[in-house]
């Protein structure tokens, strides 16, 4: 019965665009509270395993989301949510009027702006809605929303914010706040992931005991959120990725962008962006992001610890 | 009776060498602890202000020193600690054979170990131990120490020790390690607040509400202990020095010194280091560390908060 409403369904019918670590977990919080879930992903494997876990996969995107409640789009970028509105295949036209549109893509607030007045002007509601959180907690429900959009955005949306979120903050009445509110979190995430593996790669390099200087670190005021969770990595040698190289080549490029635009110089965010290139470009980029400690060794002799068989 | 041991003091007679705000702290809680306490600085005023707290003032150090079982450095940098221990009045050839140095300036590892193979050589105990905590807990006796020496440089500064601090880390058994876990820490405090003020500005230059940008990423994972402790004086436009400019252009300046020796890249404590420069260099050298906002502010056309009169 693909493509059709779950009677039994109580709050709505909400599409789930990408399928992913995150909106997997996502479109299963959705269906726990109660929505009538449809998945769509350009990956048949993960439309499988949305569908076994309980969920419909979507048959005709531009058909299926006429009947949606709330659309939430979980892609990689600016570019991916364009497409999902605009390109060839968008929904834009297709959305139910004062229906919502979540859209959950780390970008550019300018892009925001623009996608959100072009969606808009259909009579769609637009909620720039950036996560965080990571994959184990998109499972659960307990994501962090760092929202903004009209009041009539926030209302369409509101019933699956509280299914996927335990936080919600809500950053102001128009697009493009929420984006602007991640891209600060991303710049302080991503020169701290730099900071820590600079500090611990030249730890390493004096010889000095590495499990140590976590112990020390983590309770001084050299401290950040990312040495803390990041180092471990290292330390163990298992660069398995929780979260990609590309993803900060990603975001600290739009920094860049921002930085241009806004005349805003960012001499911090620019050095790191320089070392997650390199990393990507030594073949690392879907390796943890953590590998930025490996770029360090390779390029000072310094012995970082391999991981146990 | 200037100069001579207090003989109700059972715990021995210590020495403290720099009574700023750090030392006075340091110098009040070995007193407290029991200790004979003779203070000196180059300021008349500060020894002024110890005597007065119930110390007591070195009168000739020379000769003062040679019957202190342990002598406290709290001077500024690597070139004080050496005119201290070897310049035209050193204390190196008056102090007593077997009693202990503990030196807590922040320095290049390789300086601490060739001062403390110096002071060795004449028979006195060197523990290359800096401190962090800042002024209040200096003056509670809660410092935390990054130590490191033979057995017996230990054996000479524990009653000292545990005087002035609440955590005592042992990072190995020779001058140098100490140093190095400070310099790992000061690299990551610097960038962290470098990075702070890159970011509170730039989201000052979009328009956004800096103190929801402060509740939004204290709780994320851009957060770190220097934005947490830092941002505060830049949300309230004030920026009295509790720790100024200058102290990490000497620390990241030692840093990239360390770097040059060791052929260990430092892009982004390097581009930290030119901020602080800007900062010094503009005539805030003296001011809060936090002063590298009104940086980035200057050179953007940001509008940060300003001081409420």
């Amino acid at each position: 019965m693909t493509g059709l409403p779950d009677t039994s369904s109580s709050r709505g019918v909400a599409v789930v665009i990408g399928l992913g670590s995150m909106g997997m977990g996502m479109a299963l919080s959705l269906k726990k509270a109660g929505f009538d879930v449809l998945g769509a992903d350009v990956s048949a494997d993960a439309v499988a395993r949305f569908v076994q876990a309980g969920g419909r996969a979507i048959s005709k995107l531009a058909e299926d989301v006429k009947q949606a409640d709330v659309v939430v789009s979980v892609v990689v970028n600016a570019a991916q949510t364009e497409g999902v509105l605009f390109g060839a295949d968008g929904i834009a036209d297709s959305m139910k009027p004062g229906s919502g549109f979540i859209s959950s893509a780390t970008m550019d607030p300018a892009i925001a702006r623009k996608l959100a007045a072009q969606l808009e002007a259909k009579g769609v509601h637009y909620l720039d809605a950036p996560i965080s959180g990571g994959a184990a907690r998109a499972a659960k429900g307990e994501l962090t929303v760092m929202a903004s959009g009209s009041p009539a955005a926030f209302a369409a949306a509101r019933a699956a914010l509280d299914a996927m979120a335990t936080k919600v903050y809500e950053l102001g009445d128009a697009a493009g706040q929420g984006a602007a509110f991640k891209m600060i979190n991303q710049l302080l995430a991503g020169v701290h992931i730099a900071a820590a593996c600079e500090a611990i790669t030249f730890a390493a390099k004096q010889g000095l005991d590495l499990d140590k200087v976590y112990e020390v670190i983590t309770a001084s005021a050299g401290n950040s959120w990312m040495f803390e969770n990041r180092i471990p990595h290292v330390l163990a040698g298992d660069y398995t990725p929780l979260s990609a190289i590309e993803i900060f080549v990603k975001d600290l490029g739009i920094i860049q962008d921002m930085a241009l635009s806004e005349r805003y110089p960012v001499p911090l965010s620019a050095a790191a962006l320089q070392m997650y290139l390199a990393a990507s470009g030594a073949g690392m980029g879907r390796d943890d992001d953590s590998s930025l400690a490996r770029i360090y060794a390779q390029l000072s002799g310094a012995k970082l610890p391999e991981r146990a068989e």
